[in-house]
């Protein structure tokens, strides 16, 4: 706890938004005088249970406020995630079973400690079952606060309600539950993504209506999937898993486009050198290979860039080869799958396939095999004879 | 319970609709095939005591239902007072406190007697505290029903949200509550004025999502109040209490537009003889007559006739003399109101005073008051000099 406007400034370097302006400072300088750590709160619906790189630009940032001495107040949102944040979403959410939820919630929490200090100081974890299952007179006195016309300026509501897609009352009452958390763990920050902009702001709207102090609202830009293109995403299937094996995270990670590196680095904490950061093919797999240390651990990242290597170098597959998108079928009919990507007629793509002419990732794939599942091809390199290569992402499902 | 088509062309004879159409009847023919009388709901938020002519038009056909032999099941909706209704208001409720709401709902529920027959197997009276007090657990399951874009249709929220004035996520809770009555007391028809349509139909809504077969909605039309103008309403003065002594139902009674009179019998269940109906004046004097034989006791129809009578000719105050409107503020300069009511200047009208030429309900006015309070006006005869008559009636409280 140092000076607090070099602390902010440190924060937000790679923050989308610190709001209202100037109330970081303040908190950082008040904690400074009263000699107490500040309540960093970050709240997590355990609607899907595996962390990957997305959650980790947020989860870090909470990393670097317990650096500086702060706490941070995990609540996992085993109550509101049967309420179902429609935040950035177009859909209601599907109901979780409480059993579900609970293991869902096991599983982040220990996967968020590979980012976290687990030390009694830095770190309180909260379920907030423990106040929101509260009677309905109190929950009706709550609901004098929000205001429908505010709910509706919510992104995700307004567009959904001029598209005539239907929002449930349970989904107006989610910001209200998840603002009533700031209440009941005082918090003095409280950190997300910026598709959670309206509902941390909104927390501070439940704070004053309770008489307590607002918090301060930190948002951090999204992390862009392995796609290049959309928000990282389990549903997407553009994710990485913090818990994946080395070789999992190096292979996928090499593969994102170029100008994803330097956002990648930057919301992923990973500081390059500068003899790293001059070669783009370099820098690409020092970023893979720190990925790999961090969550893999130690010596994980130089095992899967050799493997990594060698599977490319034994196989003859090139490293940089054009994508094809497998569609969003379970099922791929391998005939029009090699005749799309690379332009040849079935009839030829059938007779490669039982004249052994085609390999998926350097295998000879199956003469008799003519059908196979998407999943089975999602990432692998498809090989037609012996120059032609496309590399199969997976489509986005619907 | 003799042929249900029959019974709900009676039941239905003054009533604005029975929705969805056919479902009355079918109720009916239900009933009778099983051999049980029909659950028939009427919700009452307890937020004003008094039971006034406005109340009557629904208790009536409540009790018409129980002279068929079917059950009224009363919700005192206690629970719901709390939400407050915005059915048919631009604003939202003030909050009453549980002693309030109690004492209110004891007072109604005697009121309500006066109409209703209380026997065990005619009436059952229920709070709907019993059910709604539930867990956070069993309201959330319940949210996911309403949908905010048809709660928005509603009139009075469609309203409000185009010109911009605050609904509250409570309202919403609302008709959600409301509807939930009708599963709990397990209602075959519900019953309400027009302005709550929209709460009724939504009750289906409920019960549907909850599996239970639904309700048949009968609304009634709204009673005009005593102005001519608008619904009967306490907060708006154009009410006549049926606890009120006889003279006050029959004198203000006697003050009805006489287009009302024919809206009035019908809705409040009056029969009028031919013989009476055929003359004007008769007609709202036999009115006057049955409501006060009805709500004051047997024989107050006639006494309060003879008082009514007696005042006027005993004070020479002719019986029908025109309108003034008293004004908003609470109180009245009593030298402004002469000059405005009968065209002379105010130096002329205090004169008038300070010389004992002003007479009020016929009894000279103290020489030296020259201002007074409106409640002390409203309804009155204020007379100057021989000839000149004005009745001071409330302006619509602001």
């Amino acid at each position: 706890m140092a000076d607090p406007r070099t602390d902010a400034a440190f924060l937000t370097r790679n923050a989308a938004a610190a709001q209202p302006a100037g109330a970081l400072e303040d908190r950082l300088e008040k904690a400074r005088s009263e000699g107490r750590p500040l309540r960093v709160k970050l709240g997590i619906d355990p609607t899907a249970p595996d962390v990957h790189l997305g959650h980790v630009v947020v989860l870090q940032k909470l990393r670097e406020f317990q650096d500086l001495g702060h706490r941070v107040v995990l609540i996992i949102g085993d109550y509101t995630a049967r309420v179902g944040d429609p935040s950035g979403r177009s859909a209601t959410r599907p109901v979780l079973t409480g059993e579900e939820i609970d293991r869902n919630a096991e599983t982040y929490q220990r996967q968020a400690l590979l980012v976290l200090r687990d030390e009694p100081d830095l770190l309180e974890v909260r379920r907030n079952g423990e106040w929101l299952d509260m009677g309905m007179d109190a929950f009706l006195t709550l609901a004098r606060i929000p205001k429908v016309a505010q709910l509706l300026e919510r992104d995700d509501f307004a567009k959904r309600y001029a598209g005539g897609k239907p929002i449930s009352l349970l989904e107006f009452v989610y910001p209200l539950l998840q603002g009533y958390d700031s209440v009941a763990v005082e918090a003095d920050i409280e950190l997300g993504g910026t598709d959670q902009t309206f509902n941390l702001l909104f927390g501070r709207d439940v704070q004053r209506a309770e008489g307590r102090p607002e918090q301060s609202v930190l948002t951090m830009p999204l992390l862009v999937g392995t796609d290049g293109v959309q928000k990282m995403s389990k549903s997407l299937g553009n994710h990485i898993g913090i818990t994946e094996p080395a070789e999992e995270i190096f292979g996928r990670t090499m593969r994102i486009p170029d100008e994803m590196i330097t956002p990648w680095s930057e919301l992923l904490g990973v500081d390059l050198t500068a003899e790293q950061a001059a070669d783009p093919r370099g820098r690409k797999r020092a970023l893979a290979r720190a990925l790999c240390e961090r969550f893999a651990g130690t010596g994980e990242g130089e095992r899967a860039q050799d493997a990594f290597d060698r599977l490319f170098k034994d196989r003859a597959i090139p490293t940089d080869v054009p994508e094809h998108e497998l569609g969003t079928d379970e099922t791929v009919h391998l005939p029009a799958l090699i005749a799309e990507a690379f332009g040849v007629s079935r009839s030829e793509a059938r007779r490669a396939i039982t004249q052994g002419g085609v390999k998926v990732d350097g295998e000879p794939w199956p003469q008799d095999v003519l059908d196979t599942d998407a999943d089975r091809l999602a990432d692998a390199v498809l090989q037609l004879g012996k120059r032609r290569f496309a590399r199969l992402v997976a489509g986005p499902r619907v």
